[in-house]
């Protein structure tokens, strides 16, 4: 670790002020290569034509992800490290929403030949140090230039032996429960849109998600019927429960805590929190539906019920608002 | 099959003049994999929060590679078909280079809202019969909007218990041995590039290479010491070779072909042919080394051999001109 810091420290000073275009695709790899520490399960790391990942399973569960800059997140509102952190999250919780552990990344950066070297560096950190929070290591990717900064990310993961979770194993009379917190990376979407940068702890859940992803596997041991990653919004990723599993989902508003941050930023700016709690996605909490019986993991929180028919309410009525965000048509949905 | 067939005509009639932002994420991706047919290998298909890929290996190759508009491919020049063979073909000729076996492909399409949906429909059609090819299923990815279109695939593969043959193990005394073709793809770009649209034979190379990927397994079956998929330029990549096992590879020009069609193009546009042989890329050959006495399988061909020493060689000499491609300083290398 000490030696990784070293390290990083010298290799900052080198590549200060140098761009993609200076360095070249190889030299460029090899930079960002020695940033990622490779754990037991990666058997063969970058640097060959493919990685090799232990899957002692038998199973392997792999899912990918984009960022696409402007449009996922923006060079002034967030550092490179915030970016490789959100884009290994949004990965590593979508293996942890299958009640799986994250076990590999890999990443492909399309960037602008003039984007600095440090940028691609400090990602390929922030990428490598989130997937450390679950053991995982970055085991390869691409790189090549684009006039559009964009990353795609491959997760890899471990069922441990379990059954995966899906997403249509709901059934009535289940409870609707979730780990993590909602509506604070939309709320730091928000302030951030119109110019602030406060509160701070907002704006860095929008930068910087926190994800328990170790709820994911231990909702998958405590029995949990079906799970997702709460990334579109909260009411829309219910509702791809509810669709797969034929069932209807009703939410409690009052179930979910309302920060004082968060009532203050909505007051502030006109918006209905639960616009945000309900609706924004980007914090990679997990929901997960549990038999009334089972006893809940730490962490998880009862917000709903299970029953027959079909969509989303809040409180027994439909939700007046966008339920979340589709990617094509710029609109709620 | 019929099936299959039946539905992608009758989808296409749908969808003919719609757009993405006329479909939505969710109307895309229920479009595109509608089109995706989900082999055995495939556990957990389209659909959740990631896919699930049998692994009866225990250990799973695994491969990303991007590909963006106007630097990897035009869509004046390829049809969407063309650009998904591709995209599938630049991951499976990396695993196949591992001497494994492609199971499983993640595709992550990063589209203009304005792209017909027919073009992304033809696209995962393109993916997915390119996967067939060798038995993959395309079991999961991600759709975002973007305002450049960008392609990132991700390839899974079984070794079928065989050590993976690696760029480090290539042995003085070994032979350098190469299967597939090399230079028509970059003797199709070099055409289209001056405005021609023929020879058909060598702008058809560029647009849909046709790869063996059988070639990879056989060769580790027959005990090939290092391997390398030829995409960055054969000189390239034979240097990768050269520098990860710390020998010195020489070449001899005169142990390739010189198919008319080349030679002919060649003359006519003022080219080296040789020039498009060994430092063109995008054939996705392979290119291996076996000791002095192996017994090559079918489609092996030896062009030249290993000794003590470094760097890359033609016939003895070092050769004058680009080796192959750099994507971010744009310069040969």
């Amino acid at each position: 670790m000490d030696h990784d810091v070293e390290a990083t420290a010298r290799d900052r000073r080198v590549s200060s002020g140098v761009r993609l275009n200076g360095t070249g695709e190889f030299g460029l790899i090899d930079r960002m290569t020695a940033r990622l520490p490779q754990g037991e399960i990666s058997l063969l790391g970058p640097g060959d034509d493919a990685a090799i990942v232990a899957v002692p399973d038998g199973r392997v569960v792999a899912c990918t992800d984009a960022l696409v800059e402007g449009r996922h997140f923006r060079r002034d509102w967030c550092d490179a490290a915030d970016v490789g952190h959100r884009a290994a999250a949004a990965n590593l919780a979508d293996v942890a929403a299958m009640g799986a552990v994250p076990t590999a990344l890999l990443v492909a950066l399309c960037a602008p030949g003039d984007l600095p070297v440090q940028w691609a560096e400090e990602f390929a950190e922030g990428v490598a140090d989130e997937a450390g929070l679950v053991g995982a290591s970055v085991v390869g990717g691409d790189t090549t230039s684009s006039a559009l900064l964009t990353i795609v990310v491959t997760a890899l993961g471990d069922l441990q032996g379990r059954d995966p979770v899906v997403r249509s194993g709901a059934s009535p009379g289940d409870v609707v429960a979730l780990a993590g917190r909602v509506g604070c990376a939309a709320a730091g979407y928000t302030v951030l849109s119109r110019g602030f940068r406060t509160p701070k702890i907002l704006v860095d859940a929008y930068r910087r998600p926190e994800v328990d992803y170790r709820a994911g596997p231990a909702a998958a041991i405590a029995g949990a019927t079906s799970m997702i990653d709460v990334s579109d919004g909260l009411l829309a990723d219910l509702g791809h429960i509810a669709k797969a599993s034929e069932v209807h989902i009703d939410v409690t508003k009052d179930a979910f805590g309302l920060p004082q941050q968060l009532r203050d930023a909505a007051r502030a700016l006109g918006v209905d929190p639960y616009q945000w709690i309900l609706a924004g996605g980007e914090d990679h909490a997990l929901a997960a539906t549990f038999p009334s019986h089972a006893s809940l993991p730490p962490g998880w929180l009862i917000v709903g019920k299970v029953s027959r028919g079909e969509g989303v309410s809040v409180d027994g009525r439909d939700w007046v608002g966008p339920r979340g965000w589709d990617h094509f048509t710029r609109s709620g949905s």
